[in-house]
């Protein structure tokens, strides 16, 4: 069977994450990995995969089924994403929530233009807590929805610890309160806020002879990140965040609580996730959509798309006779 | 707008629940209920819609855009499910799960027949919990699903116990194991197979003077039901059966725990469902689907599809500008 002949642009933590990502997909091959440093400086896990320099990416038009776009989505994919669309199909994990339709507009006219498709927002949130908010709510139209954040590790967090004078280092985790989410399950949470349902614990590093009372103080109150939240600031050496804080893990709930019938029946569909490894979660749902860009282009389709307009079989590696036979 | 007409056939716990289900989804209307009953005897919640002989179904063929099929697996969808499909879009919730490739077949001819679009095996397992064993190994290629059902009132059980001598009345709850649950949370359930996974309570209401230890072991030895597995037998009188075990609720777990890249980094994926009545969370999911029957006949589709093939977007009442901006 001919594989799926698979790009990857960027090549950080989620770059390599798709890398390792695509080993445990049989139909699917690696061809290049394109970034915009020096490709000699790249040393790829995937012997025959070449790395190459940005500046000659439409070199591989022909060579390259689906795009994997793995750079940020403050500076990186509002201008790739488009670029990249008129070219080649993509799968992009763009998670700025308010300017996804902007964003989706600008992917849509490009690969209409190039007649690709382009899966935007892929992740798991945006992404598979996307899709589990859908269901709830289409399953049960009477009822609220949450979302809880965590255990995990916030990245923004963490740098806003990190500029803090004194600080050499330090991770923060987000942590949601079981106390809420027992309210959401429960009906009772109609009310709850974000800083109602989490909390927020910090691992720091502090320089030699710095005042750690100050610098508890300073987090505790820098605005939105942390004034408003219940917080927790732990000093740590060096080599115990190095030995305890150094994976990325993350996860959290998307609970949809709602009533039908006329006794008031009470329903609550439940979504959890833990994962170890942030990027490499995300890199695994990025690689399945991957699959879904390839078919749906296959079928002659174009524009852009969300997790919302994949129907779930286009994601797997089985026909859809095995589906019937083993998930249904 | 015009709203999409639909029409219930079988007015039992299921369709009674569409009915109730169809109150919460603004889009739709319900036209008519159908029934092998005399109409008269039906009394429905609805005031515009009508109760009619199954005698008279085609004269309906123009007034309804989806029939909701609410028979039973073993006797009702075998032949229901494929004649009403050559003159009605339809969703069904089939779920004998080794005879869906049949039945697959069986309606996929009609529909592409009558060019109409039919929906099998939709419910919460098959259904939900089947999209959730897809979504997890299409994301985790690389891992173990589990499937734990309860705790929730199993029929087929309840049914055997009651059918003992001296027996006047009873239901089995079938309960998931904690202690199993937590080994497919951390990668150590490999060998668990259903007996281990879940445990059977029963509430028994006894004869008068009928020999209590000889029907609690009669229920404990029943081969496939109970013999294997962990069994509790209750006694409570006819008055407690009715105050305490008179809902069906039900409920269950899909897990996929998974591992990532080249630090074995673990993954785990959980959904969970608590319902407090089964055949009302059942209709209310065959109710959105019946959404994306219509839509897929408007686009011109025809043929069965399962919950596979159903973008999750034609779930919601939502616009898919709506469903970007508030949901992704």
């Amino acid at each position: 069977m001919k594989k799926i002949r698979i790009g990857i642009v960027g090549y950080g933590n989620l770059g390599r994450g798709v890398e390792a990502s695509l080993k445990q997909n049989s139909d699917m091959t690696l061809v290049a990995v394109f970034s915009r440093r020096d490709p000699c400086i790249l040393t790829l896990l995937t012997k025959d995969a070449q790395a190459v320099h940005m500046d000659h990416v439409l070199d591989y038009k022909e060579k390259i089924d689906v795009m994997i776009l793995c750079g940020g989505s403050a500076t990186d994919l509002p201008t790739q994403s488009p670029e990249m669309a008129t070219h080649f199909s993509l799968v992009d994990s763009f998670d700025t929530h308010e300017l996804i339709p902007t964003h989706y507009d600008r992917v849509d006219a490009a690969a209409k233009l190039g007649k690709t498709i382009g899966i935007i927002s892929v992740g798991w949130d945006p992404g598979l807590f996307s899709l589990n908010r859908l269901y709830g709510e289409a399953v049960l139209p009477q009822g609220e929805t949450f979302t809880f954040w965590g255990a995990g590790l916030s990245q923004g967090h963490s740098d806003a610890i990190r500029r803090i004078k004194g600080v050499l280092n330090g991770v923060q985790y987000t942590i949601p309160k079981e106390k809420a989410i027992n309210m959401a399950r429960t009906g009772n949470g109609r009310n709850l806020i974000t800083r109602d349902k989490h909390s927020r614990v910090c691992y720091v590093v502090a320089a030699e002879g710095a005042d750690k009372e100050k610098i508890e103080t300073t987090i505790k109150t820098i605005p939105n990140y942390f004034a408003d939240y219940e917080t927790v600031v732990h000093f740590v050496t060096a080599e115990e965040l190095q030995l305890n804080h150094s994976k990325m893990p993350h996860g959290g709930f998307v609970i949809r609580r709602g009533e039908t019938g006329q006794d008031g029946n009470q329903h609550v569909m439940e979504h959890q996730l833990k994962a170890d490894s942030n990027p490499e979660f995300t890199s695994s749902i990025l690689v399945c959509y991957a699959r879904a860009a390839y078919r749906l282009h296959q079928l002659g389709q174009s524009g852009a798309k969300t997790v919302f307009d994949i129907a779930p079989a286009l994601l797997s590696m089985k026909t859809n006779e095995q589906l019937r036979t083993e998930l249904l």
